[in-house]
């Protein structure tokens, strides 16, 4: 079965919804801004990458009917897009990148027609899309040498073509390895359960043998020699390495370091954000209790409960053996080799 | 809201069906040894001293209708009840525990009567029932040093008055420093739920502040300072201290000690296994992959998927700070402290 995260779909950015997965394959379609907003919001579109994506194609579906007479109202309106888009998640780079990059198309435009800016931002959008698609393969090929033979890898929540163009971070190192992968095990990722609805859907596609378990099993997994390596994706990372991503994958940071297994962050460059010292300053997502209440719309506890549902957790650097980039690998991260690297990412 | 975890009904025992809660409270009839078997292995009780106190019921009602007219044929039938119901579920000590006293309360009957030793077995397993809830007081009481004032505390899984004959090992410790405690975080507990089901429920009865979390949000609570002790129960405790207990405790311990808070097992002293020299030869049940891939009978991944699916995991000693019993705390529990205190326990 082939499946497309995003695409253009004539008049409409065509999503497939992944709070359906993996029971049912349905495309969303948004036709306006408002409708990626939603859709990032109610993550229908999930994963770094993907929203940053997705968000790109929202400032063309922003202003694709805009009546602007003149570049200079189409570029407000362009503006007044993304601010619009970028209140729709906070914390992963990739959203806030992806916007920026074209707020600066149609900025660099100012003297063209109106309806050749709306050319170039779909043209835009389309780029970081088939982009995205080459950097995760890259990701794939640079992650591939850490991956000894028989390997067994474990992942968190999605890294995988859903969270990207195609292909995938994390996953993308899997799949590029394949041959050498005997097994992954893939924890569930409360509460979306984005490990066991869409990650081992991603594997069982490409038959990758794949074990489910429940986050609070990886520790006794590990302490059976089971793991020879955590691969994960990254949100944000910030310019000392710290990196922030799904909840849960500081957890499985510190079990790693405890059993000695290798701990590897795959992300693209766009996820890196280098006017943020520190994990502290990464903001991080508080979403909603029912969340974590209910599943499968079903009450799983007493009603009126107090609910913390962060949707994201920061590992610290010290933990993260190398990042895998498309550019290349960063062992041991750091500040140098972080700002050495991502200006590679210049363009 | 009263509720017993287990009781005698007239000529059944009736068990708080823990399948249920906190949605329904249903009291399940438990007429003889096959009834509380499915009991103990469906979990409608759960909790190592609650199946030890259903175990002993068993045993009396595996016997009750006995035609046997003598003593010896009475106590083969005591032996028979005994090894069927052992064979429920294969971690908590306190099962045996308590099937080897009933077993020795018939033994030491032998010139009885049939009739007699039948009313000693109801007895003995009332006995446990009592007992047990003097225990968690008792253990309660002894933990109350460890809780400073306005503490947090977190707990996991579920070991309050439902996994006991009432009142609960470690909640018995949060119940009994109630005045001094701030908030409890109660980890969900996947797959079962049991914090966010039962843990929560009783808290919220009991009036003590709970924030529900999912189990990879520890981490993440922690490394806000948000947290100043951990208590959680046992299922079974070896000679060297390393302490069994439900899937996800190992992760905890590890996650607590790299965060310096204080981890603390609270547990009666019938779960110490003084047989079994440390936890690498402690049983671990691996329980159905249902359990793992669906929720309230809904699939939540790929139908075919492997699952790993084990019930509990086992804590090195050196993660525990102290072991809280009925007989006192054990700070930095090995093969001397724990050998002395378990002697105390010697009727």
């Amino acid at each position: 079965m082939k499946y497309d995260t995003i695409k253009w779909g004539d008049s409409c950015a065509l999503l497939l919804d992944q709070t359906l997965l993996p029971s049912r394959c349905v495309y969303v379609k948004c036709r306006d801004e408002k409708d990626i907003y939603s859709a990032i919001r109610d993550m229908k579109i999930r994963g770094a990458p993907a929203i940053g994506i997705a968000g790109a194609f929202g400032v063309y579906l922003g202003v694709r009917k805009s009546p602007a007479r003149d570049a200079g109202s189409l570029i407000k309106r362009v503006k007044k897009a993304c601010r619009y888009l970028a209140a729709s998640r906070p914390t992963a780079r990739n959203l806030f990148w992806a916007l920026e990059r074209m707020e600066q198309k149609a900025m660099s435009m100012k003297a063209e027609p109106v309806e050749k800016i709306k050319e170039a931002l779909y043209r835009e959008a389309s780029a970081i899309l088939k982009e995205d698609k080459l950097i995760s393969k890259a990701i794939g090929a640079n992650g591939r040498p850490l991956i000894k033979k028989d390997a067994v890898v474990m992942t968190y929540c999605n890294a995988g073509g859903l969270a990207t163009g195609g292909y995938g971070t994390a996953l993308g190192v899997i799949f590029s390895s394949k041959e050498k992968i005997k097994r992954v095990y893939a924890c569930e990722t409360r509460p979306l359960l984005q490990g066991a609805r869409l990650t081992v859907w991603e594997l069982a596609l490409r038959r990758v043998p794949v074990t489910l378990i429940c986050d609070n099993m990886a520790a006794s997994v590990m302490a059976r020699g089971k793991i020879d390596a955590v691969v994960v994706g990254a949100d944000r990372i910030a310019a000392n390495g710290d990196t922030a991503n799904k909840i849960g994958t500081y957890n499985l940071a510190i079990l790693a370091r405890y059993h000695k297994v290798p701990f590897y962050v795959a992300a693209p460059l766009s996820t890196f954000d280098l006017s943020i010292s520190d994990g502290s300053g990464i903001p991080i997502e508080e979403r909603q209790a029912g969340e974590v209440k209910k599943i499968g719309g079903r009450l799983i506890t007493v009603k009126g409960v107090d609910v913390e549902n962060p949707a994201f957790d920061v590992t610290p650097r010290d933990f993260i053996t190398a990042i895998i980039t498309e550019k290349g690998i960063i062992k041991t991260p750091g500040r140098a080799n972080i700002k050495k690297i991502s200006q590679l990412n210049r363009r």
